[in-house]
């Protein structure tokens, strides 16, 4: 049986998200046997990123470049702030294509439970980024949970002030989503926000 | 959006058998976000496993040393010889530790439709293991599959010559398995093969 190097790679790949020791070892045996196709592109492009990824001072995006590319995109709007919990959900709203102003990643959520209070997010330079003479509207993109709406609801104390709009994203149907298989709070906010045909 | 660096480890982790956009993506913020304490130390195991992994010339084994590691254990039965399919099956065999015997790894299965014949397979190499006055016994730990009893009845009758005595894996219920959803193959197989208690 291969030993440390070989065992050390299934470790390390079990402990990724979404993988486990099974998955792991299927991986080890592919990289293993396609060391030209497959391990040496992939070690090319992990060093790529371990070298060159830097946290945008402005948003807290990731990027190759700080001020990230979002940032310094004059073509995006800077009338409007959208903040977000994490990256993950920075990712998800620029594939859906339907943003076209800046972020700020808070990098989590308030929670009493895991003590996590304003001063552990982003929430300092927000209010300073909101205050910016550009800035007209901050749309709170965060999940419509406890802590998304507890943090939320502290954003739009916070930001009062600024005299900025405040919006936050819609409830509603999922597209493509079965009534019957909706939950109920889902269902009553997609009936109070109806909207004419 | 992030690009090229990290668009090319997300292209490259979506490749992986098992893992598709969706999963590369999480995997990738996973390692962006915790560069010191998985992206470097998988990278570090990445690139030892890619210089140091050879394959063993005695019985195909992929391993730090070559001889491989059980070819070179003086404390494996020399008398027994395993050909396995892959490198997946040999591992898996160790992993149940049910065999102290040495491997050969054939690297495929005989296969009309793809074109795979014994000139493909290590074949002559076992041919030649097999002649060795310490080997007694050859099992075909090959999968119960169209090519693998092919390729089984063709080692078998290749290897008549040599005297050893040539054995194949046990058919039967698997361990854990409900008779209600086993196939009647399995069944049959189980049935006929039938054990005093």
């Amino acid at each position: 049986m291969a030993e440390s190097a070989i065992d050390n790679l299934i470790r390390q790949l079990a402990r990724l998200p979404g993988l486990g020791p099974r998955s792991a070892r299927r991986l080890t045996l592919h990289l293993l046997q396609r060391r030209q196709g497959v391990l040496q592109p992939l070690l090319a492009s992990l060093a790529a990123v371990e070298h060159s990824v830097r946290s945008c001072r402005t948003c807290r995006n990731l990027d190759l470049t700080d001020p990230c590319s979002i940032c310094a995109d004059p073509s995006r709007d800077r009338k409007v702030l959208c903040v977000v919990e994490s990256l993950a959900d920075l990712w998800a709203l620029e594939r859906s294509g339907s943003f076209r102003g800046r972020y700020h990643v808070l990098g989590g959520l308030l929670s009493a439970l895991d003590n996590v209070g304003p001063e552990n997010l982003g929430i300092a330079s927000l209010l300073q980024r909101a205050a910016e003479p550009d800035v007209q509207e901050v749309v709170l993109a965060l999940g419509a949970t406890v802590d998304g709406q507890t943090t939320a609801h502290y954003l739009s104390d916070a930001l009062a002030h600024t005299g900025v709009q405040i919006t936050r994203l819609a409830h509603g149907v999922p597209v493509g989503g079965a009534l019957e298989y909706l939950d109920d709070g889902t269902l009553s906010a997609a009936m109070w926000s109806r909207r004419p045909l």
